[in-house]
């Protein structure tokens, strides 16, 4: 069985979208991964098909309703399914690396997509939807957020990225920034690749790359470097 | 003059993708906005149209040329163009709702996005790119998290959104995470809709809604939770 994800959402033609182009793309044709996306609104059941209604107490915009999501969920995730249930939304708990590569280990997700002004709260209590959110700011929508954590967990699928992954995966594995990388041309509008680059002592590019990786999350990301300096201490 | 993204990728073909549907697409067609998605690989110069080359100090994965990018860069955004020049990187600062905010009301944006193992330090130097992250994973590409940022962007341009903006927008800006949403059936699988949202107080409501959206945030974002309380304090 291969690692699968079923999205449940109002705009299914936004998949695979980005996620059937380049690694992602390439994985999914080659049968690694599998991706279903499902239209919410096929499970109304009124003859207007509506999948929301105004929200209890007032205000603006529209909720979506407990009873057709529920409904989704259990059309592609019957009880007994190992996958998580995930809902994209900015009052979950921030996607962190670490996150991906749980999900990417295990048999795939169920992504729930909202739009709207949110989704009834009780169809999350019901059927144990797992918050989870991109990042602070508010999207139009779980589409993209759910394309986000997807490419995240299958460019960790073995066999997606092959010798490409560890740089990138490692860098991010060890608490860090990246390093500045450079490439030809050796000269760039008048600034060059640094010595040590070139020097071919491996020793003093290993050196010189942990140093400006300490460096640049120091000034960046205080957050992240001070966990980092805890881990080593 | 709408406002303008412009997107450099090797990848045009994955934009508008979900950028094309519901509100931001819709606001699209009207000319409430402009996307331009542009190829890097046009403005390579070899006669293997290469973008990309082996990491200076070795190391796994491709680097991304300066020169060539730089050219791409020139083309779409001459000096003079008053807009952020953007580089999506999960070594940028993360992205915000106050950033997003900050780049919905200017011009437009500029964004590159990254492939391979990186792109070479000189060109982010010599053309003043910013660097933005969505969040602290890794993507396989920049392309999907420029979606973000700028459905984020679209979504707060005037008209787009018309009411339905308001709720989520405020209760972001308020500093707290979302309080929970109900709407009808006033029973779903045993579950009430809360007393208080039926009640018709306005009074109650808002304070219930107050109450809970404080209650979530925190529990699960103390860190929000703290920067809100010292707001108040």
């Amino acid at each position: 069985m291969s690692w699968r994800a079923d999205i449940l959402t109002l705009f299914p033609e936004a998949f695979p979208g980005p996620l059937g182009l380049s690694l992602a793309g390439r994985a999914l044709n080659e049968g690694r991964w599998a991706l279903q996306a499902t239209d919410i609104r096929t499970f109304a059941q009124d003859r207007h098909r509506s999948v929301d209604d105004t929200p209890a107490g007032g205000g603006p915009g529209m909720v979506m309703r407990a009873d057709v999501l529920a409904r989704a969920i259990d059309a592609v995730s019957p009880e007994g399914d190992p996958r998580p249930r995930l809902l994209m939304s900015p009052r979950g708990a921030p996607l962190t690396q670490g996150k991906v590569r749980e999900f990417a280990a295990g048999p795939g997700v169920l992504v729930a997509c909202g739009r709207f002004e949110g989704i009834d709260q009780r169809v999350i209590e019901a059927r144990a939807l797992e918050e989870v959110s991109i990042g602070d700011y508010v999207l139009s929508g779980g589409e993209i957020a759910a394309m986000a954590l997807i490419d995240a967990c299958v460019r960790l699928i073995p066999g997606v990225m092959g010798n490409a992954l560890s740089g990138t995966e490692e860098s991010f594995s060890s608490g860090l920034l990246e390093y500045p990388q450079y490439t030809r041309p050796q000269l760039f509008e008048g600034r060059a690749i640094p010595d040590v680059l070139i020097s071919g002592d491996h020793g003093r590019v290993a050196a010189w790359r942990r140093d400006e990786a300490e460096r640049l999350t120091r000034e960046r990301r205080p957050d992240l470097y001070e966990i980092y300096r805890r881990g080593r201490a």
